[in-house]
């Protein structure tokens, strides 16, 4: 049973309120925090108080924060009247950590991949993101804010690096579920790039395992309804250079499937961080706005 | 003798470059840190690259980095083709800290408060952000970016809290240095509030000799040329309601200067965060556009 969100701050932002949330998480075992930026209302003027939901996944080492502190995505939301949800990107231990939990960037606190672990001590650690994202955090949102504020029939997704390959996996596994999805330089291939392999070899056991959670093999077999998807990667991207993103193989795969649309764009001289995001997410916003308040 | 700045990092942020630079300063004889937005170019489209530069000052506890990462303000920069430069707020010693410089958060390291300090062992320990902000660093930053992109003829300042402070007596100790000033809840009257109290008898020796740095004190007297001042506080902004901003004491001072021109909003339900700046960052360097590039 999941506990009632507890506000941890609330602070006016673009007319809206940006809030910071707590609660005991029944998927995770642990506290998870959240941050939300509802905006002032009604700017449809149709009576209707109740806005669409646009959820964040943050990259690799992220908490709620960096998102709202730096992404400066308030001021779109604002305008489209949208709620924005930024959840943490792993279950947090301060006492008594698995062990190994703190010891790597890329694997375990910080680095949750948006996946349910079915290795020890993952599993019952509560490394299960994919459950907590999609099944848990909907109700505690709409909970904590109001039905009167959440409409929950519209819904959408996008997310950066770990969290771009979240963001699809999570629009891709579950048909409908979002309107509309796009990435900032996702990890679109993580059965191929260093990042993906560590990950589900010690979540999931091996990386053969990881298809089931690998954006481009979903997108070979996706049969849901008709999806729209945006993505933006920097031509100065490390990462991308280093061949942990692989957005090339991701396009290659939706080209191949008439329910999937891409528009994947190439930035030249951006990297891999807030910078580009910043730049980029008005684009983005913009982009669920269409699939959200149409 | 002031050495040339040492590139720490540049990223492509909405068009433009952000660059993080370091230096030995003169002034502080300390390495010194800043942060630079430089837009991309020549938009107004008449061949001369040259752009003029509005100076960032920080508040208490802030290093260069809080406005860069979290006031989103080169989308605005950037529209107007005006370089932003954002310095840290003290000197910082690494090792061999003085006594009580890291004591506390309003005093010392962080805290700056833009003065010339006169008091042992402040002055000889490089507490001289007065002239740092207006004598040398105009040079670092001409030096680092050319003269062909930096226009040294026009420049305006504007900063937040503590340097909002700074940003109003910048101004209106060096009368013509600047073309205009704006401030986001602005320490307005020092002498008269704790903070400005316990700064000026530390780095001073006594609050009455901060009235050479009090923007209110210097209101009354300032004979410089015209001068257009715009100023935001939030309602909700605590250290407002505790006494430590004091507005209405600079705006009664200005209204008996037919020199000074203040338009001084109080923003419904703001707090005294980055969510304020970041909400009206836009209006305020949309002012010093007017004043710089007409």
């Amino acid at each position: 049973m999941s506990s009632t969100s507890k506000l941890l701050s609330s602070s006016k932002l673009f007319g809206g309120m940006i809030k910071q949330f707590t609660h005991e998480s029944a998927v995770t075992k642990t506290p998870m925090r959240y941050s939300v930026f509802v905006p002032s209302g009604d700017v449809l003027g149709n009576g209707n108080g109740q806005m669409p939901v646009l959820y964040y996944l943050s990259g690799l080492t992220c908490t709620d924060e960096n998102f709202t502190h730096k992404a400066g995505a308030a001021q779109h939301a604002a305008k489209h009247n949208i709620i924005l949800v930024a959840p943490d990107t792993s279950p947090r231990r301060t006492e008594d950590p698995l062990v190994g939990e703190d010891d790597a960037y890329d694997f375990g606190s910080g680095a949750g991949f948006y996946i349910n672990a079915t290795e020890s001590p993952w599993a019952e650690g509560g490394y299960r993101m994919d459950d907590y994202i999609n099944q848990e955090l909907p109700d505690i949102v709409a909970e904590a804010l109001g039905s009167n504020v959440v409409d929950a029939e519209r819904r959408s997704i996008f997310g950066h690096s770990m969290g771009g390959h979240g963001a699809l996996t999570c629009a891709l596994r579950n048909p409908g579920k979002y309107q509309s999805c796009s990435a900032f330089a996702p990890i679109s291939n993580p059965t191929q790039c260093p990042w993906g392999k560590k990950a589900f070899e010690g979540y999931l056991g091996s990386t053969e395992a990881g298809a089931e959670y690998d954006a481009t093999e979903l997108a070979k077999t996706y049969a849901g309804p008709s999806m729209d998807i945006l993505m933006d990667t920097g031509s100065a991207d490390d990462f991308y250079t280093q061949g942990q993103l692989l957005p090339e193989n991701f396009v290659k795969a939706c080209n191949g499937n008439k329910l999937l649309q891409v528009e994947s764009r190439m930035q030249e001289g951006y990297d891999h961080s807030y910078n580009f995001i910043s730049t980029f997410v008005g684009d983005h916003i913009g982009f669920h706005a269409q699939h959200l308040n149409r």
